[in-house]
């Protein structure tokens, strides 16, 4: 995907955005924008007004989720100083809940898939993480031992600073070449792209390349930087990359309430450290 | 290194700490807690009224810098939205004031190779970085990357998790198997061990293992965690560690007073953003 095809999509993407700015009817409907992390009713209001067009991509009424959220939430437990016993807990947490995986470092995908491997829980690990910005070679080195290892969903980071530069050939390659890595184990592979860092205009680039370079999913933040998931990017991801990849909200996400309202927006999938919280109503403390 | 010594080393780190506390002749004498942040006479008053035995490895006096600040300086820029044009900026200010290197995200190793070949600057990278939480195999491979790609200067992050857990044996060979090819290179290997995740106990193994793992320096923090380099911290690293391995501060040093500070201390390099302030004289505001 060359520039100038990046930049048609981009201003297609902006002209339906003003387009849906003049039908929205309230003065909360504030678009994609950031402040709509408080305001998820404005982007409900925006997509009200131009239902025909996204709603459908972005599914609401049916991806709502029966009474089970749990299977969409990715337990997750990422912090540095997270020990094995924690890691022990973490997954018979997620086999209880029936969570979709364990989302957990590179360090401890050996002993998930162990404690895992007679159950539906899958192993998620994070590759090129929280920084993205390791060399492409080490983001593939890393991801085929995780996969090796029994990770079957690889969560990669984005090289930010190259994609503020323009250099999309280089994001373009550094997410093919673990995407197709991921593939070939039947694995499947999201990209963090860090909304909090990003411009509107970046998140698009960043969702239109992933999307390109074979991603299965896009996901908005590793939970390490400024801010996470609002319900105003996962609506923009969700539209930029249509219905064949998925979104997944992650940093922040600590109430059924979050979850509920990311999972209208269009997310396909909740990263959570509060998952048991989540699932049981109650409010949790932790973003990630 | 086996369970028994390390737990001999640390008994006696801490009767010599008692020691010191029995000598202390002022109330703000607090000895090597995190509470000395804000307190480094307190830290001062400990090394003063125990100088036979500490000053000679702290190498307060002998170890003052000259005008020449620079030199002990690596010129840090890891944020992972940094771009290529900014680490260029970064290459030209280390050549600029002779800072002992730049430190950067591996994806930059080669450009700044490019860059500091004429020059004195090395290029230092970091491995495993920020959490330390990828296997052994990758940091190795990263590792062996990145000195290809030119670095000159390797720190990585040791395993935190796994230290909590008491893995010692795990610990030791995540920190050999980077330092050994680190050193088959003749290029030099500092650990991170994130001291503000740390208890004091903690902080004493991670720096013995580190040293019997042939590690060259052990640095106090990643800048991405809760807290950075504390004038407690650096004297308690540098008496644990003695003269043959290096000691350096990173995180939260802003200004040429901070600075002066850690080396009082026993620091023999800095880590910060702030550089060109610090050298000048201004106070920055980065603290990475």
């Amino acid at each position: 995907m060359n520039k100038v095809d990046i930049d048609k999509v981009v201003h297609e993407v902006f002209t339906e955005k003003a387009l849906h700015e003049l039908y929205c009817k309230s003065n909360s409907c504030a678009g994609w924008e950031r402040n709509v992390i408080d305001q998820p009713t404005a982007v409900k209001n925006i997509i009200n007004n131009g239902a025909d067009r996204i709603a459908a991509g972005i599914g609401v009424g049916e991806q709502l989720p029966d009474s089970n959220v749990a299977k969409y939430i990715d337990h997750t437990l990422l912090k540095p100083d997270v020990t094995p016993d924690q890691i022990r807990t973490l997954c018979e947490e997620a086999m209880e809940y029936s969570f979709a995986s364990v989302c957990v470092n590179p360090s401890y995908v050996k002993m998930c898939y162990d404690l895992l491997k007679n159950s539906s829980v899958k192993v998620c690990t994070v590759i090129g993480f929280p920084l993205g910005a390791v060399t492409t070679e080490v983001k593939r080195f890393e991801a085929e031992q995780a996969l090796a290892n029994g990770a079957q969903e690889i969560d990669m980071v984005l090289n930010i600073g190259m994609l503020k530069q323009g250099e999309y050939d280089y994001i373009f390659n550094d997410v093919n070449q673990v995407a197709l890595t991921t593939k070939k184990k039947r694995a499947i592979c999201k990209v963090i792209i860090e909304t909090c860092l990003l411009s509107d205009e970046e998140k698009i680039k960043a969702c239109l390349i992933s999307k390109k370079a074979k991603a299965d999913f896009v996901k908005t933040s590793t939970g390490f930087s400024s801010g996470g998931a609002t319900a105003g990017d996962i609506a923009l991801m969700k539209y930029v990359v249509g219905s064949t990849v998925g979104v997944k909200a992650s940093g922040g996400v600590r109430s059924l309430e979050d979850a509920m309202t990311m999972i209208e927006m269009g997310a396909d999938r909740i990263g959570a450290s509060a998952s048991v919280k989540i699932v049981s109503g109650e409010v949790g403390e932790s973003s990630y």
